[in-house]
């Protein structure tokens, strides 16, 4: 069973759109004043709900931010599918850089930081965002295990989330500047390709 | 020349002894209050300086705060020579659990937090921390090609560091969990081995 479907029977006073719609809005809000800066009585107004629903629905705000960064994430790594590993991977960073990654670059840091000095929200944060996002690309490295491109006991397999996320974090502090996609793409075939043994 | 040497004749006012007294006390008190909350009074009344001596000599506090750093650094990669580089990043590892890393870790997290809102914080650390860590990094990596251990023109050569370090950086964001001497020796032969081709 898919995610949403168990999302919205859990929250079946809104409809889809009505989520998404508020979703949305709480994305817009952090990137427009982070974290510690808002507030679920500005959701709210934003989205013209009552707090108590924000509550009833979400919990609380770690979880509310959390799902609402899940569910605005605009590409899933399990539906890449271009038949080899490293195609996946690079299809990964073309379909990242279509997206707005770059205001996702500022609002990712922010709220990373907020993450480590705030226990709920790092709580929140690996399970209703990071752990679906490395489940849905563990998809995508098992279909290479199935292709028979990856041996299942290849000691860099359970790293490659780590290679590709290691990349892109390091280089504004070893380079001072930002991953674009020219790095990204150098970085799979110059680190990720050979480390899985990959041709 | 060393950069000791360089760093002595410009702060001649001070001895060697003093210096490194006074770069001890700002990193405690970085452990203890963070650096948004560090001040040059509190540099200046723990280590009976005054704070006109503090500006002549490190101009401000990123810059006093970034070459304390690099002062007090345990272990430097230039000096670390084992004869393979599997070898001698095998031996950072080791050399790095030896000292302090566990507060370190906090440390360094909270001042990368105060590096992305404050430009002169981040340009000092890059200056006077990062960019001397580096080329001291590219040492140990250029004596592998010396050796012939790895070819000049090995694509992943460029990355080393961003490997090491972003193994590291995001264990905590990918697993939960800080990186241990265990699971950096084991990214190092599962990931930085076999991306360099070494054996």
């Amino acid at each position: 069973m898919p995610p949403e479907t168990t999302t919205t029977s859990r929250r079946s006073r809104l409809t889809p759109e009505r989520e998404r719609e508020l979703y949305e809005a709480v994305v817009d809000l952090l990137r427009e004043v982070g974290y510690e800066a808002l507030t679920m009585d500005a959701v709210a107004a934003r989205t013209r709900s009552s707090k108590a629903t924000l509550y009833r629905q979400w919990k609380g705000k770690p979880e509310l931010v959390a799902t609402a960064l899940r569910q605005c994430k605009p590409i899933s790594p399990a539906d890449i599918d271009t038949g080899s590993l490293a195609g996946d991977l690079h299809e990964l960073v073309r379909l990242h850089d279509e997206s707005e990654v770059k205001r996702d670059q500022e609002l990712m840091r922010g709220l990373s930081h907020a993450a480590f000095q705030n226990v709920e929200l790092f709580r929140a944060l690996r399970e209703l965002l990071i752990e679906p996002e490395l489940a849905s690309f563990a998809e995508l490295v098992q279909r290479a295990v199935d292709r028979g491109e990856l041996a299942v006991d290849n000691p860099a397999r359970a790293f490659v989330p780590h290679m590709v996320f290691g990349g892109a974090l390091t280089r504004p502090i070893i380079e001072g500047i930002d991953p674009d996609p020219e790095y990204s793409h150098r970085y799979i075939d110059a680190v990720v390709v050979p480390a899985l043994g990959l041709s």
